[in-house]
């Protein structure tokens, strides 16, 4: 897409430093702990007492996007946001990120002012200062591995070991959306390429395209959590999958679970597109992945203080580890829930 | 090379969860700010009051390695330490490190086992925790980003801006000898294969290949300054070549340079081998890069406190920025300085 862009200016033309300069003229700091952004050896930041917070993942092309179908803005705004979605997860405030990326010569500066335009959006929207970073050339490909600080009172982190038997298990949003997104663009795709003369069939589509394309982090909801004096007794956010994601939080607390089916918060066009695809909505839900919604449990004695939050679904509860993990469908029958979320290296 | 190993494990086999379990058993925290390590969404770190200082580079096999000669152990040891240099370089003490790698399946259980004992014998030999990262496949080739975390007191921080005019510029240890040792490297490569039957000349050149394999970042220089009682103006580690590194502390300093051909400190071995590999010891020293060497400035009235120190050797003083970037060579003609460094996009 990118490639037919009128203005091409290669990178090779104005190099490594070239490169630098001109993303550093883009970038604004706007955090007061940021002290020293892009232009030195490493940043400096100060983000005062309590503790730092620290995340990186790496977005790789041909594993984690498609370039066909993904815009390079929503690429740059979704490997900011997954990141930030960590820091959500462990209840800190973001305050900055490094981007290292390297680049094909496949890609022109305009595809590089694609890519952090949607990183430098994603750094608006949530309050983040770009601090540093670096780039490089890839033989191959894109690659994208952000590093996300955030900061958090010791009192307010929330790890995922902290649960309780008899906790609730509550989940953010909806889920199965991101995957539901992912098969309707790998369709279109596949159609694509057999008939290129054929349109995509997207319209009425644009929330599960948009879970997919461009997530949110929760950042809404933690900022609830205090004023609603709610803190979780622990938490992970959704990246692999319902079912993978719980059963971390239960091996890091030394619980077991029980979830229900009934319970799953699932949007009317992730249960509407299911048969289309040929794909159970509760799979998706179950084992998709790439939500970002937030997972979380509170003891029973909260469950006042969120019963009525639209944000806040309660799917189930954790029960001793004996137990297992257990997923109670909608005909009552019990079955055993598997880790089939998304890994890397068995897709 | 990591091919030939008798045990292999795929990395399907175990899967990305069954990876990061193997990684976190190999992993001990050793700082008091590492409060939690892998095993959740993200690092908690205290490092106490004073700057939080973060750094990221990304090493992309085919681009920044070879793999063909290159250890695995050997490329975690250097993925780690190219990042230590950039802290070192702001004079702040390296704490943690997070590590980000994208594996294609050449790669086995064995193979991430010899990247990451080269990491965390980095880790060790600096003091320095490794507390997250990720892992991930990729369609082809290794890329590993690592970010670095430091801290420093405010006032012990060195910026590439801080020069002055007559200020004397250092440089520590001997430069130009990584790229000798790569230069042997791929000479050795052509030959071995054109020839597969000759066995690689590389006697007697150690240092030169340790230099380029195994470097090491100078935190015992900074370590060294607090006992001297000195601190640099200035200060920039040498990762693009000479040229081009003291060109950006004039940039950020906005001064001129003069420096000497003479004062260059080089090994032995850089200059005995130049003329067999057809290489000029000083284009090597001044555009080689990969020396992690120190590269800073001091005010003339320090000079006594470095003058008798066997690490450092003064090549050369600060000017007015007007007076451009200059390069007196050994018979006393000027040059003007150009940064020929290696550059991503433009080798």
């Amino acid at each position: 897409m990118f490639e037919n862009k009128q203005n091409r200016t290669e990178l090779s033309s104005i190099g490594e430093f070239g490169l630098i300069e001109h993303i550093k003229q883009s970038v604004k700091l706007s955090q007061p702990g940021s002290l020293k952004g892009i232009g030195d050896d490493a940043a400096v930041i100060d983000n005062g007492p309590g503790r730092t917070v620290l995340t990186t993942d790496m977005l790789v092309e041909g594993v984690h996007f498609d370039l066909t179908y993904t815009p390079l803005k929503h690429l740059g705004y979704k490997a900011v946001v997954v990141n930030l979605s960590d820091l959500c997860a462990m209840n800190a405030q973001p305050r900055q990120i490094l981007c290292a990326m390297a680049l094909s010569n496949r890609f022109s500066l305009e595809a590089v002012e694609e890519l952090m335009s949607g990183m430098l959006l994603a750094c608006e929207r949530y309050g983040v200062d770009l601090v540093g970073g670096d780039t490089c050339a890839s033989g191959q490909g894109l690659t994208i591995s952000v590093t996300a600080i955030g900061h958090a009172q010791e009192q307010d982190l929330v790890y995922r070991s902290g649960a309780q038997v008899n906790d609730l298990i509550c989940v953010t949003g909806d889920i199965g959306a991101a995957y539901m997104g992912l098969q309707l663009l790998n369709r279109e795709k596949k159609i694509f390429l057999e008939n290129p003369g054929v349109q995509p069939e997207l319209q009425g589509y644009d929330y599960l395209l948009e879970r997919q394309l461009k997530p949110e982090a929760r950042l809404d909801i933690i900022q609830r959590f205090k004023t609603w004096y709610v803190k979780p007794s622990s938490m992970i956010d959704l990246s692999d999958g319902l079912a993978s994601d719980v059963i971390h939080l239960c091996k890091n607390s030394n619980t077991g679970c029980q979830l229900y089916e009934e319970k799953l918060p699932l949007d009317h066009l992730t249960v509407q597109l299911g048969p289309e695809l040929g794909l159970d909505p509760t799979v998706a839900a179950l084992n998709g992945g790439e939500d970002y919604e937030l997972l979380f449990t509170l003891p029973l004695s909260e469950y006042e203080k969120i019963k009525d939050r639209a944000e806040v679904s309660v799917i189930g509860h954790m029960t001793d580890a004996a137990s297992g993990y257990r997923f109670i469908d909608r005909q009552q029958n019990v079955h055993e829930l598997k880790a089939l979320g998304w890994d890397a290296f068995k897709s």
